[in-house]
């Protein structure tokens, strides 16, 4: 089974990242953007075919790895 | 207009910050994960309401600075 985690920074959170991107798409004349926002995605392959376990599992994964729940926050989706 | 884009390394190439999370989960007890592969997510605001051009131009800002197409994927996703 396939699954995509998807890990982003909190509303409020200083994000260097995305304002270093900004700063250059600017620098190469791209006008029209606002404002970017950086994140992180995780392809995770698992063993067994039971969706809600995978789901339970992969929330703890998120919760004990993937993210760090004070800053960020993450989404868990099975992509087949 | 809201759009994410979605940066994954190709399939083959070396991913050793997926391979040390998968090194982590086998620590932690998580046996069920066979791979992990580690790629970027960035979420922008554009000005402007036209989706085609939207689209046209994250094309251009992926080329340019946010994928090196040489080893990475990238997908475009207008989220609004």
């Amino acid at each position: 089974m396939k699954a995509r985690v998807t890990v982003t920074l909190k509303a409020g959170v200083l994000d260097p990242q995305g304002q270093a991107i900004e700063g250059s798409l600017r620098s190469l004349g791209f006008d029209g953007v606002a404002s970017v926002r950086q994140g992180k995605v995780f392809d995770l392959v698992l063993e067994g075919t039971d969706e809600e376990s995978a789901r339970s599992q992969l929330n703890s994964i998120c919760e004990k790895l993937l993210a760090n729940t004070v800053i960020e926050n993450y989404s868990v989706e099975i992509t087949n």
